[in-house]
């Protein structure tokens, strides 16, 4: 059982990784302040973001570690990297390298609004439907 | 199996709980555009979040439905929500009305900087480490 106390107040850099061995990290445009993406790492992943200062997730689909932009070319620069109070959870500020974050091509994968103030099912609207990119020509997938 | 091209294009409101029956909610400031916690909503926390426009989430530690603000009074006005690709990530920028989002006195719960460019142990630097309310008086524990 952990210390809470040293956890949340200490110094001690302790990244507290679920069952799954991931924690989650939140990626946000160091720039605009926008949300691109979340995703997760593994203790590899943060060690190697760490060391290198350009992001590196654990695909939980893929089940592998992977550098992003390894396929895109769309590498991402941690300007600043941030944990929270419980130390599972990072927030990476990043200049991305290319136009787009998201695997559909957008620059953000938070590209669809949820309405408020309904209930029963919802419909969502596109907030930004136009691709950065095109993901058949960066991924080279049909 | 859901069909992935109706998650990630489609209008359809189909958020993907996880075998914890859990989505993730990444909370920004509206204005400042700072990340201030990351949480976790089951699928009443998001109907509740969607018909109220105030933040609800599902405490992981207390197993239990929660209001951010009802033991506080800081509630999250939610200004804008969006969904991500694959539908099983949440983005509320939220208007906080109190001091602070984090349950240990802070304004973020992203208090603290992990240093880049390094390998082995790590020391955390605060960035906020006043602390915005005094959380004792707020939630009365000791």
């Amino acid at each position: 059982m952990p210390d809470q106390t040293a956890i949340e107040e200490g110094l001690d850099f302790a990244p507290q990784f679920g069952a799954d061995g991931l924690v989650t990290a939140v990626v946000t445009d160091a720039k605009s302040g926008d949300v691109l993406m979340v995703a997760h790492m593994n203790k590899d992943a943060l060690s190697r973001t760490i060391e290198s200062g350009e992001a590196w997730y654990y695909s939980r689909s893929r089940k592998k570690l992977w550098k992003k932009g390894e396929s895109s070319g769309h590498v991402q620069r941690v300007v600043e990297l941030r944990v929270d109070c419980d130390q599972d959870a990072l927030w990476l500020k990043v200049d991305p390298l290319g136009p787009g974050a998201c695997h559909t091509g957008r620059r953000s994968c938070f590209y669809r609004l949820v309405p408020l103030g309904q209930t029963g099912a919802v419909a969502l609207e596109f907030r930004e439907a136009e691709k950065a990119f095109d993901p058949r020509a960066v991924y080279g997938k049909p």
